[in-house]
């Protein structure tokens, strides 16, 4: 098969691999009809994620059809089209019993993480890719759902809805803040209304994005290059501070705006994916009565969030702004990367493009 | 009357001071008959809080006789015996509303915190208090409780409580390690069992704390300045890390052990007092899915507290292990500072001393 392998920092080529096979019982072979590319996989080109080594299929968004299943896969047939989700999870770990699939212990990987594909694991951009733990990887497609929306719950809309609004504890009434109108901020922000969100707020620097943030459910905008936008975000609320401020960038200076942005008896979420330390002012906000959460998304609520999005209640679709195929892989990172120039939001990589 | 006036960073004395009068409708004036002194109190002392002016009597702790209500006082009458919150609250605006006491916007001290007592206005450190918003501000004593069990409701065993034990979500079964065993983190030892805590570890670097905490309800204690100390705690867990790490010092070498002990999808509650900013290591942490909360107490949880005090649920009496009378106030101060040596835990300072 043909799979986007990573040869070290800055090196990745379209060629060929091996083809994937079962290794364990309950694993399934998938072929990948729809797959994407996130802000991580960059970062693993930078090589900022050096748990991943060279020769790497990189990749952990998907959609596919399975062909092949494990002697141990109980709720999946061959022929079924499949989410991949980015979560491996083996359902019966001490982690998983508690929800926390995104450090399932399962044993793939050295370090036993839920996060494996494109990491520790060959991943999806590839035309096929192994599954472990099949049953609780992979999520039956209702018709109805496009390959263009489901792969949007492989990873975006869950992180953001999980890491960004159920980790901020977002309710009824709540001004939100959202620190990067990116994909995975805008997933925040489409799925802050499901906790009932007054105010959502989308601050970026760049003025695409602003406009996008409203097609997904901002209720403002601010532009953090201009001056006077803490000002503006603070006249958002009642002078306080917001109810949650949730990080979707991963640098210093976006975690700072955002537990500057906490009101007293506030929440800052940190969804984004940090590569250095930051400076806590603790000297200031011990007496302040706010909560920091962080973490890798645990995808408990895919099955809800398909739901939602087969219900078009969820406006997946919108986040996929430019297609190609396979063997345009190349290009479709070079677009992604330039997202600035070239307004991507997800860039879509199908088998068959002219279907999706 | 005679009260302990903070005179700028180093210089304190018990001296002569205005009695204090009622100055709104719902202040009442009570007459302290015990009250003790909290780190923060010595924190101010070293001038590491400059919202204190000299001039201002200290101390926020307090079990008392009210002797004077304001026309809108509803609920107290004169000569009832009252413990005294270290934090006021209105009751009404929007933050006490939402349980936010400890942010309290009711008009007393220019940044409307609920913890005014000793740093805002005059505080309980004085023969005399005015009490603002005495409705909710005082708690009606029930016979059978002592002055000395009392008065460590006015801070310590709510704040060890609400913001190391609830803020840090411990549950049934959780292995939960307190850094710091003062007083504070023995509050947080004494009430981990109250939310189920399987293991409490006391971990400091006096072995007379450590061993005070096995008599607070810790399990196990590790001295902190002994080599291999955190593989010692790791042993008392499956190996991952802690539950919950409650911070109760103050210091960055303390949260940064806090951060480091906590599992993936664990807890860090800071109750410490901070006098810098502290390093994050986001780098490591975005991944981990850890929450990290702190904040001023609430006093939500006081008369709850106080029902188990009263039947002996917790051993509150247990953390005097000083007594003075008012005009050893000086002497009270200088064996609590030198704790190290005295062993001292929380002191009494009393009208009548004889009595407590």
């Amino acid at each position: 098969m043909k799979a986007l392998i990573y040869h070290g920092p800055g090196q990745k080529s379209w060629t060929d691999a091996p083809d994937p096979k079962i290794l364990h019982s309950g694993d399934a072979i998938v072929r990948v009809d729809t797959t994407t590319i996130c802000g991580t996989d960059l970062h693993i080109l930078k090589g900022d994620v050096p748990a991943v080594q060279p020769g790497r299929i990189l990749g952990h968004e998907g959609v596919g059809t399975v062909i092949e299943i494990g002697p141990g896969v109980h709720d999946l047939v061959v022929g079924e089209r499949v989410l991949i989700s980015c979560i491996k999870s083996c359902g019966h770990c001490p982690n998983c019993r508690s929800g926390l699939y995104s450090h399932c212990l399962g044993d793939e990987g050295q370090s036993g993480i839920g996060w494996v594909f494109g990491h520790l694991i060959d991943g999806t951009q590839a035309e096929y890719v192994r599954v472990p733990y099949a049953d609780n990887s992979l999520y039956k497609l209702p018709d109805g759902v496009s390959d263009v929306e489901a792969v949007m719950l492989s990873d975006i809309l869950p992180t953001g809805f999980e890491i960004g609004v159920l980790a901020g504890g977002v309710k009824p009434g709540d001004v939100v803040a959202v620190i990067g109108a990116g994909p995975v901020g805008l997933a925040a922000i489409a799925t802050a209304g499901l906790c009932g969100a007054g105010t959502i707020v989308a601050i970026d620097r760049d003025a695409n994005r602003l406009q996008q943030a409203l097609g997904f459910g901002a209720t403002d905008t601010v532009d953090s290059s201009e001056p006077g936008w803490h000002e503006k975000v603070m006249s958002l609320t009642d002078g306080a501070g917001v109810d949650v401020a949730i990080e979707a960038v991963g640098l210093p200076d976006t975690f700072t705006m955002a537990v500057g942005l906490a009101r007293p008896g506030g929440r800052v979420a940190n969804v984004g994916v940090h590569g250095t330390s930051v400076d806590l002012p603790l000297q200031e906000l011990w007496i302040r009565n706010i909560s920091i959460t962080m973490g890798l998304v645990n995808t408990n609520t895919t099955p809800m969030l398909l739901k939602l999005v087969a219900r078009h209640k969820i406006p997946a679709g919108k986040f996929a702004t430019h297609t190609f195929s396979f063997d345009q892989v190349m290009d479709a990172y070079d677009t992604f990367a330039r997202a600035s120039e070239t307004k991507a939001l997800k860039v879509i990589i199908a088998r068959m493009p002219q279907l999706v």
